[in-house]
C-alpha cells in the first residue's frame, strides 16, 4: 500500500483545494440557454455545433447577456529529453528558434492572434536555452527540458508541480485581467512523442495506432518512434494496457513541462470560470490529464480542432469532446484553437442578437 | 436530333460568351503560391486546408500581395410550387416572413454578416409576395415562385434565363464595387426538394439516399418527399439514373428561381475573377449546375461547409470540392459560407504575414 502511494505523484494542497471547488455541469443553465436558442428564427437545432458551443459557453460563464472579453492564447514552450532518441524531424534548437519567432511576430500563431484580436502570451516553462535577457517572454522556466523518458522519469515530482503551478498561476492572472475565453498552445520539439505516450497510458490503446508523423517523419522513423514509446511505457508502468496507471504519474514519467503547464492552466481556467479552447494533440494530452484529475473541468473545455495526429481523435473521443474544426492541420502553437475564436464569438452573438419567432412575426414549423 | 435540341434549355448569347472566356486553373500561379507557403516557418503542409484555400485564392485572384476586400453575402429568395405537395415542415409564407426578418437584421445571416464585416444583399428573385414598397430589398422578381415540378416544368426557358441573369448581373455589380470574395445564400421554403432533384438528376444517385429532413421533417414525411421527387424526375426525364439529362434542362424543370440566380452568380463571379463561397445543399446545387455548364468555374468556388442534408456530401464529392467546415448545420441563408470568411482571411494573412525560415533564422527539417 505504501509502495503504491510512493508510486504516485501528488498535487500541491493549493491546487487540490481549488479543483475540489470546480462546479459540475449546470443542467438548469444549459436547459435555459438551449431554450433561448430554440426561440430564435431558425429551424430547431439548425445551427448544429454553433448552438452547442453557444449553450456550453453561456451555461459555463453564467452571465446574462453572455459576452466574450479579452481573448488570449497562451503558448507554452519546453524541450524534451526524448529527442535524444531521434523521434523528431526537426533539431531540438528549433524550440528556442521558434520562441524567438513568436516574440518577433512572424509565426503562424502571431498572424492568427492578430487576425482574431487576441493577445498572445509566450511562456518559457522549460526551453533548453538562456532567455534571461529576452524581452516580451513570460519567464517561468522550471528547468532546461525534461529528462529522456526512454531511460528515466521525465520530471521529478517537484518539477511536475512547478510546471502545473505555472499554468495554474497564469489562469489566475487571466481571470484577474478579465479574460473570459482563452486558448492554449505549445511549442516543443519532440512533444508529439510525449503526447502519444500519455494517450496510450491513459486510454490503453496500442502505441502503434496512436503514433503519427509529428512535424514530418517518414514511415520508417514513425515506426521507430512508436517502438521507443512502447518500450518506455513498459519500462515505467509495466502492462500499462492491462492496468491503467495514475494520470498524474503518467504526466510526470512521460509528459512534458509545457504539457504539465497546460494541464495546470486548464485546471486553473476551470476553477476561475474561464472557457478554454484546447489546440491539437499535445494540448489535448494536457487537458486529458486535467480531466482525469478533476472530471468537472470538462465543462470549461472547448475542443478547437481535430489534428492529423492519429492519437488526437482517440483522446478527444475518450474525453467526450467534439472538435469544432477539421482542417487537416498539425502545426500546434495554438493555431487550431485560435482559429475557432471567430466561431465561438459568432455563436455568442447568435445567442444575443437574433430575433425570436415571436418578435419577428415568423411562423413556426407545422405540427407533423 | 431536333427533338433532342428542343428538349434543352439554352443560355443567352451574352452569358455563353462570358463563360467561354473563364480561364482554367493556372498551374504556374498555384505552384508559386504553394512554394511561398512552403518557405514559411511551419512544417510543410502543416496548416492543411488553410494552406489549400490560401493557394487557391492567391492563384485565382492573381494579385501580389493577395487581399480580401469588400466581402458580401448575396441571399437569394424565391418560392417553390413543389410546396403544394407538402414537402416542407414550414408553411410557404415563411419565405416572405424571413425576407422581412433579413431586412430588419434579426436573422442568423444578419448576425454573421455583421460579425464578419460583410455586406448583406437580399435579393427577391421569385418570392410569392408583394414587396414593391419594401426598402432595402434588391428587387429582381422574375415571377411569384416556380410551378409545381411534380406536375410541370418549374420554369419556362425565359424564366430560367431571367433568373440566371439576376445572379450574373449582380456578380458584375460586385466586381464593379471592388469585391474580391463573396458568399451565396438562399431562402425558399421547399428548396431542399429542388436541390435533391437536381442532385439526383446530375449524379444518377438514388433519390432516397439523397433526401434529408430539410428544415425538420419527420421520417415518414421524409420518405414521402423522396417518392414525390423520384416520381417527378421520371416524369420529366424518364430513366434519369441510366442516362443523365442536360444540366440546364434539369435546372429549368426541377430547380428554383433562387437556385438559377445562384448558378448565374457563380458563373458571373468566375468570369470576373471573384472567389465565391457556396453555402449548403441548395447553393451547391446551383454551383454544380454552373460547373456542369462551364467546368472552369470550379476554380472560383470555395465550399463553405458540409450540411446535414445527405445529398450535400454526394454533390460536393461529385464536384471534387472539400468543405472547410463540418458543423452539423442545416440552416441555409448563407450562414455556413459566411462563417468561413474569417478562415479565408486568416489563410490570406498567413500567406502575407508569416516569416520565412530564412528571415526568422529557424532551422529546417533534418533530411531523413
Amino acid at each position: 500500500m505504501e509502495a503504491e502511494l510512493k508510486a504516485r505523484a501528488r498535487l500541491t494542497p493549493a491546487i487540490e483545494q481549488a479543483i475540489a471547488a470546480i462546479p459540475g455541469a449546470d443542467e438548469q443553465r444549459l436547459r435555459k440557454a438551449q431554450g433561448h436558442l430554440d426561440s430564435l428564427t431558425k429551424p430547431l437545432g439548425s445551427l448544429g455545433q454553433i448552438e452547442a458551443v453557444a449553450a456550453q459557453y453561456v451555461a459555463w460563464r453564467g452571465e446574462e447577456p453572455p459576452r466574450v472579453a479579452k481573448k488570449a492564447v497562451y503558448v507554452f514552450a519546453a524541450d524534451h529529453g526524448i529527442t535524444d532518441e531521434g523521434v523528431s524531424a526537426y533539431p531540438r534548437e528549433v524550440t528556442q528558434q521558434m520562441v524567438r519567432n513568436f516574440l518577433s511576430g512572424g509565426a503562424a500563431i502571431n498572424v492568427l492572434a492578430r487576425h482574431t484580436g487576441s493577445d498572445i502570451v509566450v511562456v518559457d516553462v522549460g526551453v533548453d536555452a538562456d532567455f534571461e535577457s529576452v524581452a516580451g517572454l513570460t519567464h517561468r522556466k522550471v528547468c532546461r527540458g525534461t529528462r529522456n523518458f526512454a531511460r528515466e522519469a521525465a520530471m521529478t515530482e517537484a518539477e511536475l508541480n512547478a510546471a502545473l503551478q505555472v499554468g495554474f498561476d497564469l489562469a489566475a492572472e487571466a481571470a484577474a485581467h478579465g479574460r473570459t475565453l482563452i486558448a492554449v498552445g505549445e511549442m516543443g520539439i519532440g512533444n508529439t512523442s510525449a503526447a502519444t505516450a500519455i494517450t496510450a497510458a491513459l486510454t490503453g490503446q496500442p502505441v502503434l495506432a496512436l503514433t503519427g508523423r509529428g512535424t514530418g517523419l517518414d514511415q520508417q522513423r514513425c515506426l521507430s518512434k512508436a517502438q521507443i514509446i512502447d518500450k518506455a511505457l513498459r519500462f515505467h508502468f509495466g502492462d500499462f494496457d492491462a492496468s491503467r496507471p495514475d494520470a498524474l504519474e503518467i504526466l510526470r514519467c512521460v509528459g512534458g513541462l509545457e504539457i504539465a503547464a497546460i494541464a495546470g492552466m486548464v485546471l486553473g481556467a476551470a476553477s476561475h470560470g474561464i472557457a478554454v479552447v484546447i489546440d491539437g494533440f499535445i494540448c489535448t494530452a494536457g487537458a486529458a490529464v486535467a480531466c482525469a484529475i478533476a472530471p468537472n473541468v470538462r465543462n470549461a473545455i472547448i475542443a478547437g480542432h481535430l489534428s492529423q495526429e492519429p492519437g488526437h481523435r482517440v483522446l478527444l473521443e475518450s474525453m467526450g469532446v467534439k472538435p469544432l474544426l477539421q482542417l487537416d492541420m498539425r502545426l500546434g502553437e495554438g493555431t487550431g484553437a485560435v482559429l475557432t475564436f471567430p466561431l465561438i464569438e459568432a455563436a455568442v452573438r447568435i445567442y444575443n442578437e437574433m430575433a425570436t419567432f415571436g418578435s419577428a412575426g415568423v411562423s413556426e414549423a407545422c405540427s407533423q
